[in-house]
């Protein structure tokens, strides 16, 4: 049997949006990494996965840089994420024999790798596969979808995403203001990512557009410090956190976004 | 304390996708209510909750008219949704004595309604919450939020949603193939749900977008006859389920839309 690489999404933040399989996956895996921005930080996956397996010897850290508001990965970044790709490759080697044959081989390793969110959008688990994937001849990577951020504050915030034949756009803010604006003129709701760092031209624009009433603001969702807002409530000069999150919902008539 | 109606997410189908939170609802809930087609055939989100919780006395099955491929609610089916949520908006009086005084009311009545995949993108949650809360003054409604079926169909399929700057366009083709064509110029990734009926057209549309071979197709998923496969496999003269669902993943030098 071949050895299994499974990005595994743990949901925004509360613990209780982890899925079942999610937890099937991360209580059997030999080993479970947990990206972290330095190793003695506790991440937010980090803190997911111990609120339901504590202590765990399996559990182990891996430096992994953040995504950055500039968007393109700078030289700095992809050595981080190169060296967590050659670390959790080398995890995947250290539990498959050295020469052992395919045949006689017992079954393959499994190493998990914990992810805020869902692993498939914009995650960092797309490059880590993808260079642990180059790393380890016959692979096998597999996901385990989780609750994203914008699902978590729509629920939170009592604000319906899309109904009926509305259609709905996701983006993050660091591909640019300009496809903000064109997601809000060709959709009904519209989701925008990590706004922080440019949150007051955000309010501005949406104020423009007249889509500032029925917006919602949120940041460290399901965490110790959650921020959840009406838009227009937002200080265009308060500092946002990175990781923030804003909702646009559809006009519905009659009774804007709120259920 | 006011009444609760609980809109929860139990995922696309897979029992294994509903998370910690929605099992903690549902188990502590006055009453669960199943939407079903006719009350002699379990729905999709019946078939979730009793994969948890088994022939639990506290289920109910509510008869809901699905959606429509038309788009806009046809007089029976609106005379449907109003049915139901008399029923709904019963069950919660009928927990909360009559003239009782808030302040010495016992703990409100928790009434949960079980929906497939998350209760705030194109669910019939939506349009029940509202009919329910008109009935009962002073509810307070919730939602759970649950992994959707585009969700499930990537980590199925293997393909990346979005990854960096990149943005994704979701919409019913209920909204008719004009938005799907606006989608696919404006967005990276383009996922369409409920285009069983047009699915050739469909096909052809993509096919002249250029954007057919990256393209997955998915139905059933996580059930008995789940039915994922390239799109450019699937005959354009087939027969395909309503609820299923067309991913477009983004252009992506060098390697497609896969890991």
């Amino acid at each position: 049997m071949s050895s299994r690489l499974v990005g595994v999404g743990v949901g925004p933040g509360d613990p209780d949006l982890v899925t079942v399989k999610a937890l099937r996956v991360l209580r059997s895996a030999d080993v479970v990494f947990l990206p972290v921005m330095d190793l003695d930080t506790p991440g937010r996956a980090e803190a997911v996965v111990r609120a339901h397996l504590g202590a765990d010897p399996r559990l182990r850290r891996v430096v992994f840089a953040l995504d950055e508001p500039a968007g393109a990965p700078s030289a700095a970044r992809e050595s981080a994420w190169d060296a967590a790709g050659r670390e959790v490759a080398g995890a995947v080697a250290d539990l498959a024999p050295a020469g052992a044959v395919a045949d006689l081989a017992p079954a393959g390793a499994t190493v998990a790798f914990a992810t805020i969110g869902d692993p498939n959008i914009y995650s960092t688990f797309t490059y880590l596969a993808q260079t642990v994937a180059a790393l380890v001849p016959g692979l096998e990577v597999e996901t385990v979808p989780g609750i994203t951020a914008m699902q978590d504050l729509a629920a939170r915030s009592g604000t319906v995403l899309v109904e009926g034949t509305e259609s709905l756009g996701l983006l993050p803010l660091t591909a640019g203001l300009d496809r903000l604006r064109q997601a809000l003129a060709d959709h009904d709701t519209v989701v925008a990512y990590k706004g922080g760092r440019v949150l007051p031209a955000v309010l501005r624009l949406l104020t423009d557009a007249g889509r500032l009433d029925d917006a919602v603001y949120g940041a460290g969702l399901g965490l110790a410090g959650e921020d959840i807002r009406p838009a227009g409530e937002v200080d265009a000069g308060e500092s946002a956190p990175y990781l923030s999150t804003v909702l646009v919902p559809a006009r519905r008539v009659g009774r804007g976004g709120k259920l």
